[in-house]
């Protein structure tokens, strides 16, 4: 495969851009009344393509490697852009996966019979045309076509110009599935050029043909979709993530889940950025909680509280309590119980997820109702904020945002409703 | 009660701005966690001082009323504007019907295990800080304050200028029932000034302290808000609603649904505006309906194809078809069958509300699933689009958006969930 990428003037961009906006709500229409097994055997056969496209596959993802390395990208980027076997076979079971999923197009979410005789209820639609903007992974390509097409909505898929390539191997494969299954190829698109003011013609709405944006990507993408977009956006913002140690903790637990929520994986939102310990706490948990953390490879930077207890951890800024570190590193501050803790989170948090570690139900309690994040946990690690964990299958993204939809995106996440009222010749009095 | 409207400096109105939107921010975190009955009992206490503050109430309005004429407003705004005692009756029993509905604030959604251990809830909680802007109404005053407090959310309430001192009176008994209630005063806030200057700070979001706006009025003010705002906005846009009339539809139905979608009360957002005729069905329907209208007293504008049969009608320009009369004036269009109507509708409507009428289940089943507006109707009156009518209780608008919430919003609408997880030191492998 070559690529199909070509020198595009503005005007032809702006062109471009806008006829992608009226394919894909074409093809939205299609989608919106297609038959489910239409739409399952589509993704089926995605996942057929890139099985046996798999050698090209990597051939462009070397391509794009290549291209990565000259511009200097950095290990952690290169990290994620890189596929190998594996990974592929990893990007084929998640498109099997949504393949399964209940289609819920059409489903009566509620119904009910008004005096009148009128019946109303309520039908689960698509949303329309969902335009996904992400940075360098390439399987958000297939992660976030396939969903978009299980849930009934065109997508238009802009990829990170990193990966660039390997995006566009992959959606050819996307492509295949569709045409296999007689579903219209503009069911899910990508945007054919690495030209950034194609994100720009994405964020204007296509003359009202995006109904949806959802950005998947670094702080600086997100603040400018905040910005430019003129359709909704689903936020996706960072994840500053508390753990908070009461002092009702089960010490085991407390270091397990405090590990775990840090270093399982240091780059994923849900990582945990910042631990808070009850100041009741300090002379049983602190230091064999420190201690854990720091054997497992991670820096600590403490409040003065924590550094009287535990020396070796470095100062924390105030900046710190407001940085996702995406790294081996974790902000450790002191608080006043539960009270404290909850003053904390509400100041600093970013809203995605927090976790209370105690055996105290009425304090549990106290922060699983007043914490005002997306997701609160008990005794568990922020680690599971993830639509796999949850049980929704794949997931588009995590929410931060307070409407539409919360926590991890999936099918239902991008669906929306309408109302069926019918009726015998009822006129309103 | 006398107008504590103030001069207010531009510095002054954006320091008092962000300060409102810090005791909404407030208010919102202690009424997330009220008492239900705390909560109903200062709706009902507002209810009671509505009607004791009933003579205080009708001065006001009268002040406002004096106002309006010296300005010159049309006889159609100073209706919506004025106020007597059968309206404030009206306004009561809306209040006291919001105090009744069920609270949902706490409610679990839906629940589940994971093979881990982990339970997974999905918990309704209120969405946070509401700004209402309405125009001239004063019952939105009392109808929007009372809707926010029962979902619990902090309101903050910006009326249009004309009716500025009745709302103004009318918050006060709002107030009035939070203090009973023990609830803060700042659950309800009122922008205390028609410097239009406020409704640029409220739409800039008052630094993160505004969660979603509500627009409630015209064109400008809708289109404003979607340009400017910075936080989530429910869409309230036109009602451009369409009846069609099948060729299959009964004549007498099609007569009384098109006589009362048009003319029971033209001035609503869910009035029809545009008569859809089925070619099929000229001989047998387009000259009784037609008929029926007209002696209504409905002016009505054809297309060639309807004016060849009905040649009274005056001739259609393309602007009608996208006009929102709000007015005994309807528009006429022969259309081929219901993928005729279909089309029509994608193009024009505005996505509130459309009516079917056909006897066939067939046609009307394909009508129901392709047109894509919030409100989808077989053999009933687009009147009936209307939250009291569902049975949501009072509404808050009708959204013509997509996301979040569709057609009439009430309690339901103004809530979101958060998901809470229950582990036993759960830590994801």
């Amino acid at each position: 495969m070559t690529s199909k990428e070509s020198i595009i003037h503005d005007t032809d961009l702006s062109r471009q851009m806008v006829k992608m906006g009226q394919a894909a709500r074409q093809a939205a229409r299609h989608l919106a009344q297609a038959n489910p097994a239409a739409k399952a055997d589509a993704i089926n056969a995605a996942a057929d393509a890139i099985a046996s496209r798999k050698t090209e596959i990597l051939a462009a993802n070397k391509r794009d490697l290549e291209g990565a390395s000259e511009k200097g990208l950095s290990t952690a980027m290169i990290d994620r852009l890189a596929l190998d076997d594996m990974r592929v076979e990893g990007v084929i079971n998640t498109v099997r996966d949504v393949a399964r999923l209940p289609d819920m197009i059409g489903d009566v979410i509620s119904q009910w019979v008004r005096p009148n005789g009128l019946t109303i209820e309520r039908v689960r639609i698509p949303i329309g045309v969902i335009a996904v903007i992400y940075e360098s992974r390439p399987n958000v390509t297939a992660d976030a076509g396939v969903l978009c097409l299980k849930s009934g909505n065109a997508a238009i898929l802009r990829g990170g110009s990193e990966s660039f390539h390997t995006s566009q191997a992959i959606h050819a494969c996307l492509v295949e599935g569709l045409s296999k299954a007689g579903l219209p190829e503009a069911a899910i698109q990508f945007v054919p050029t690495i030209n950034r003011d194609a994100v720009g013609h994405l964020l204007s709405g296509l003359n009202g043909n995006v109904d949806l944006i959802v950005p998947r990507g670094g702080k600086s993408l997100v603040a400018r979709v905040n910005i430019e977009a003129r359709a909704p956006v689903l936020s996706h913002l960072d994840g500053i993530c508390h753990v908070y140690i009461d002092r009702e903790a089960d010490r085991d637990k407390a270091i397990a889940i405090a590990v775990n929520s840090k270093m399982r994986r240091t780059g994923i939102c849900g990582a945990a950025e910042t631990l808070l310990i009850d100041r009741a706490a300090i002379d049983t948990h602190l230091k064999p909680v420190l201690d854990a953390l720091s054997a497992a490879g991670c820096a600590l930077r403490g409040d003065a509280s924590v550094r009287a207890y535990y020396p070796t951890a470095s100062p924390a800024a105030e900046s710190d309590w407001s940085t996702e570190y995406l790294d081996s590193v974790i902000s450790v501050k002191v608080v006043d119980g539960v009270e404290g803790a909850i003053r904390h989170i509400d100041q600093y948090s970013s809203g995605h997820t927090e976790s209370i570690i105690t055996e105290n139900a009425r304090t549990s309690e106290k922060f699983l109702a007043e914490v005002d994040s997306a997701i609160v946990m008990q005794n568990a690690s922020t680690q599971f904020a993830d639509g796999g964990e949850f049980g929704l299958g794949a997931e588009i993204g995590i929410a931060t945002g307070r409407l539409h939809a919360r926590g991890p995106v999936g099918v239902e996440g991008l669906t929306t409703y309408k109302y069926v009222v019918r009726g015998d010749g009822q006129t309103r009095p």
